[in-house]
């Protein structure tokens, strides 16, 4: 199978087109549509017996023009632009923005320690991503909450704005987007994420210039939702077609990106699965059904869709796989599987061993199948690829197509394929 | 020790001085002396106890003038540039260049079967690399012969000169260039690598138009030997000063790059161990010595000269690290140790596996270690990073600082400072 992948693989190409055709594809927005019809073409191009969309509402929050950000002083100096961008499902500040000073936080019990100094002011939380942490998504882990719910945890004491560092360690000034929820409980405030030298330069401005404010404009806006879709594609089983093996990944990505790791990859690696099983003429025992989840980055409305439907329909779900952390070489899955399977799983070790995948210890699974997971109790895996890389790009502009290398992508999808492949022969 | 290598590290702003400030390096060049002295420095702000220079005889390859290669035919239509670049060590075509037609072969077998078609000719080698090989190095090694030793295979049957696909299966038209070899029993023939996409190209048309014909100019010269050094920082032994434990990467680069991969990072690395033992407070029991290796590209003469004084002085070494396969992710150490040895360090790798280092079955060494190795018997070893990415830019002017990640130098230093750390306290 890995000669198959590493030597016919249409993947790269196929993710070529979805980042430098079709492009950015958040939810609700134009590129969305377009995705849906690629991923259509691409299914059926790659042998998929059946193609289909399903239906699912998504948010559709709309950026609006670039975001403007930069330090206003008593002293009049230059300064140069922050570089910022408005966090996904937040508001925007109205047409002429917000002035204030500002107020850095390390953490959330340091905002507590100073909640009576919040009121008026943008609050900046300055929490670093922690680079102790070998694997990245745990520094990620680590920080997101920030991002997360950190505008309301400032609303709460009148904050009018505030800036999150962004969750990332690169050595560049790139600001990383992502979703943020506002708790209904409080006023709704503006929200954005600062590249990390920016972020730096902010710290040490507030500490040097009493009189420094931040000036910043966002012009996003949260419509009504609208309809996006599932797009699925079946290879219908052998022996039990109505048993399910699902493989995924997001066909939403951030407006600001190609979406290229973030999800790009795992949409191509997850066809590429049903195109080599249909190269190498296995036909699986049970259906596999590819699925490109829409709006995973502010929703996951796709992923829920999906998992309601299953339950609604009484259908039988043998395993789901996911691949959303990257296109980088494979180590290993993350899984969370009754025991029985989670010790056959681990057995095939040293069948993986030799391709450079032997990490099968951590629990968990990716955020779509997730939902499968929490309705019906499927066994759920997650590709694991190299993470070092990840969050230089995730959610931020360079989340380009050459940011991802050919045979990591290649040895990703093998990775999937011979897992599916195993898990679809020991039932 | 992990901790303190991914939070204050000097490896990557290290690594942009040499990339940036220095560049290429080749031996002979005045690269050399700059990267002699900087490397003389940086050891010294590790936090060496003694830096010194250790002289050597090197080769003196000068590459001239952009090569230039062009398709010509009675077509007459426009064909653009073949990219290509001289193999190191290859003579010039002289001024004039040289036209001859092609006679593509796909293998020395190949060439064997059709030498009598070789007179007058340009050979070209189209021998893919072979992307079946999960680790590309094995890619590497099944390929390089014909950039070693094509030339004078060919010229032995009055072949004009040779054109070798690069070794390389990138998805782009870069060429890689690399050492070759003459057999001094034929004649010197000019060499060049060409990148990927116009060796496709290139073989097509051959194929399409009889009255194809390559013309071809290189302005390379090998002048006489020079004088370089390996540039060696110690931290003196405190139980043992009189045996040494050697960590290293090579100094020199290819002439059309920065050196980033190949081997910046190798040197970087080596000299990070040694901070970060200062920086621990961790004096070694046996002398730590970091050797950045003179001339490793096209004739290995530090690392010789390093043997030979070892030899000569009946010096006693311990263990002998190197890194020269680019600053990836790093995933285990490829070795070549006595079966006592190498039981112990395999027990240790539970010790390494939370940082994803787990691969300690290949047997082998690097290049200059290697040199300690055949001289004196030295265990050795040398870090093995993730390989899939390294092909794409050896040897080519894209390998560049910007394509080294950071955090993945950083990963690999720790690996090398921990194993050796492990070796010193283990005897």
């Amino acid at each position: 199978m890995a000669d198959e992948v590493l030597t016919h693989s249409t993947a790269y190409e196929n993710l070529s087109v979805l980042t430098k055709k079709v492009g950015g594809r958040l939810a609700g927005s134009p590129g969305m549509v377009k995705a849906e019809k690629w991923g259509f073409e691409a299914l059926k191009a790659a042998g998929a017996d059946t193609v289909y969309l399903q239906e699912c509402l998504v948010p559709h929050w709309v950026r609006g023009a670039k975001e403007e950000a930069r330090i206003i002083s008593k002293r009049r100096d230059y300064t140069p632009p922050l570089n910022v961008l408005a966090l996904g499902n937040s508001i925007g500040t109205g047409e002429k923005g917000v002035s204030a000073p500002v107020l850095e936080v390390s953490s959330f019990d340091d905002l507590e320690a100073k909640k009576d100094q919040v009121k008026g002011k943008i609050v900046f939380y300055n929490y670093p991503f922690n680079p102790k942490f070998i694997k990245t998504f745990h520094s990620y882990g680590d920080a997101a909450k920030y991002r997360g719910g950190g505008a309301s945890r400032a609303a709460k004491y009148g904050a009018v704005a505030v800036i999150v560092r962004s969750m990332s360690h690169a050595a560049n000034n790139e600001a990383h987007t992502g979703a943020m929820q506002y708790d209904p409980n409080y006023a709704k405030i503006p929200a954005v994420a600062i590249g990390l030298q920016d972020a730096d330069r902010l710290s040490q401005r507030v500490k040097d210039d009493p009189s420094a404010q931040v000036f910043l404009r966002t012009n996003c806006v949260m419509l009504a939702d609208t309809i996006g879709h599932n797009v699925i594609g079946e290879l219908r089983g052998s022996k039990h077609p109505d048993q399910y093996l699902t493989v995924g990944g997001h066909l939403d990505s951030w407006d600001v990106a190609e979406g290229a790791h973030d999800d790009g990859t795992g949409c191509v690696q997850s066809i590429e699965v049903l195109r080599t099983f249909k190269a190498m003429g296995y036909q699986p025992e049970r259906t596999l059904r590819v699925v490109l989840f829409a709006n995973e980055e502010n929703g996951t409305r796709g992923g829920k869709k999906y998992a309601e439907l299953a339950k609604q329909r009484n259908e039988k779900h043998i395993f789901a796989l996911e691949s959303d952390a990257g296109g980088f070489t494979p180590r290993g899955f993350i899984m969370d599987l009754p025991a029985e399977l989670k010790a056959k799983v681990v057995s095939w070790r040293p069948l993986f061993e030799p391709y450079g995948i032997y990490d099968f210890d951590e629990v968990g699974g990716g955020v779509d199948v997730g939902q499968l997971h929490a309705a019906l109790g499927t066994p759920m895996a997650e590709l694991s690829p190299d993470s070092q890389r990840y969050f230089d790009i995730h959610h931020a502009p360079i989340d380009v197509f050459e940011n991802v290398n050919k045979r990591e992508l290649e040895l990703g999808a093998f990775a999937m394929g011979a897992l599916l492949y195993m898990v679809d022969k020991s039932f």
